[in-house]
């Protein structure tokens, strides 16, 4: 995708020896990349959210991996970092699935090959990344579609935090869709949550929507209930951390109410992912660890003065502790689809299995 | 209530030509109070959001009106200041019962005698809101009673906005329980939505409990589905603006959000109000005028610096727009019980009937 006329990715390898990515804490207010030399700075990038997205954080790790494997190949040093990158987010399944792909493609490779190996490696999984999200955009555009020709007015799509291509490596998974729809001249606008705590929605959501020429306003998190009461949602799409194999949705903080509410009022809720996200080994939602962050990210807000500067403000009751809880959990039942690469499935153990019957 | 040692109410009379309140767009940051001197200064206090929450509009719109009485006491100044005052906050309903009843107790009395009677109903108005809070908290408090005797440990309970002392003339609505039930020894804490996007959880209703020593945590919006679905949400209070015949009730923007994974849940969900809430005019949640705001209110935040100072930063994309309605309607299926001054009804005609066989 485009910024100020430079096609980026939101990942891309400099040299063999680092890699660069777009500093998205600085988002929306400046554009800064960082150059990650080494395998401990990957993993600060994604604790401290510089980076983030489910797909995106997998070939950051992998691509972690990769810069540590140049330093020492060993079985053990690959364990190890596989480990320590994997902990970094643990609600997300793509990054233990990019590393379990990374140590499988290495471990039995010998060890003066392991570390082009593993740089090689990490560019396809980018690469392949780029061509699950193009292919999860065309399945997605095809239910909008069909929406578009039933409904025959502009269509009003409600997404939640960020799943465009900041999240994956370019064009995104919720936003793939959209994107898609817009450049075939579908006539849309986008309802962005702005997806408090840390406002990837007002954020990073809706300046690439705004980069991209498509038509979108922010909400706060709490207005979409009342919209979808009106009439003004015609289809909800998010992304995902991680879907179980019964179908349940692990996804930010806040998709639950949001997939209530498109229950409540008859409004099509779909969850855009590359099939990475799905792990198949767990049958329950209740299952997934639930990434608790820092209390500053509720009680503390970055944002532009007049004179262009960024600063952070305390916007609560002084004394008064936060909870943080990252992510929660839309069980299968409140889902309408799964949006993959492959296809659009029911949020079944039937329906995955019907599509990935080899998993 | 206290603050700093001096007892408050959140509204009081100042000789017989002015008013004081607390200037609550500056809280949590600094504590300054306002006198408003004319019927206008009254009006730009709500609209302004220096005073809020429906029962205490009530008694500014009553005192707002008893000032403008003192330089016109004509039919046709009441009539028009009536209007101009209810136009303030057309989604509430209590303002509009305290001007009709300064207008019913004003224009068939002696000119001459108009303003001492407009300053004596206005006080009595504002007292009787005191005594409602007072009713609404014990009748509130049989049932956090009944439930921490069921639980038998530490009960959580979740509330949205401010419905505390600062929404009313003294005590509250939705908090009046929860302060009566702390006050006797109740082992309680409280989920604060912060209640984006003017936050007042994060800054009224957690300086309140905070102020009263109430064990409480601030949460973002999107964060208290996750916890009622971990069973760490025993029951939800909130208060409302207007309460319809069938029980619909119109409350801040993502009440109707929380009532959803409550229902989900199987978690109690109250709605606490004086009886001047109800409208007996509108038979569905529908019909309840819902006020736009300003898109700044989503796009720009207040805070502290951290040198004291409060400033207001942009928080969202540049060139991203904002919607920004105030106000969402639960519908009354979704809400277990209308806690007022009279007891605990169903949110059903019948429910409401039963405890008001006079209206």
């Amino acid at each position: 995708m485009k910024i100020n006329g430079t096609h980026y990715r939101s990942i891309w390898p400099i040299g063999q020896d680092a890699f660069g990515i777009i500093d998205q804490t600085r988002l929306p207010h400046e554009f800064v990349t960082l150059t990650i030399r080494t395998a401990e700075q990957a993993a600060h990038a994604i604790t401290s959210m510089q980076t983030r997205g489910a797909p995106l954080i997998g070939a950051v790790g992998a691509y972690g991996l990769a810069l540590a494997v140049r330093g020492d190949a060993s079985d053990d040093a690959i364990q190890k970092m596989v480990e320590m990158l994997a902990h970094t987010r643990p609600t997300a399944i793509n990054l233990k699935w990019a590393l379990w792909r990374m140590r499988g493609a290495l471990l039995n490779q010998p060890r003066d090959k392991r570390a082009a190996l593993a740089w090689k490696e990490a560019a396809l999984i980018a690469d392949e990344d780029v061509a699950m999200s193009q292919a999860i955009g065309k399945n997605g555009l095809a239910i909008i579609r069909d929406l578009a020709a039933r409904k025959k007015r502009k269509l009003n799509i409600l997404t939640h935090c960020n799943a465009g291509w900041l999240a994956t490596v370019d064009y995104g998974t919720a936003l793939a869709p959209i994107y898609l729809a817009h450049d075939a001249g579908i006539d849309l606008h986008v309802w962005v949550d702005e997806t408090r705590p840390r406002n990837q929605g007002a954020s990073l959501t809706a300046f690439e929507l705004g980069s991209h020429g498509v038509a979108h306003t922010i909400l706060a998190d709490n207005a979409g209930g009342h919209y979808m009461q009106h009439g003004q949602v015609d289809m909800v799409i998010v992304g995902t951390d991680r879907v179980t194999a019964n179908g349940d949705v692990a996804n930010k903080i806040g998709t639950y109410l949001k997939a209530l509410a498109a229950k409540d009022n008859g409004v099509p809720f779909y969850v855009a992912l590359p099939s990475s996200t799905i792990d198949w080994t767990i049958a329950d939602g209740a299952d997934i660890p639930i990434e608790e962050r820092s209390q500053d990210e509720v009680l503390k807000m970055p944002g532009r003065l007049p004179d262009g500067s960024v600063t952070v403000v305390e916007i609560a009751a002084p004394g008064s502790g936060a909870a943080n809880p990252g992510f929660d959990v839309t069980p299968a039942r409140l889902v309408t689809g799964l949006i993959t690469e492959r296809g659009t499935c029911a949020a079944t153990p039937e329906g995955l299995r019907g599509l990935f019957p080899e998993e």
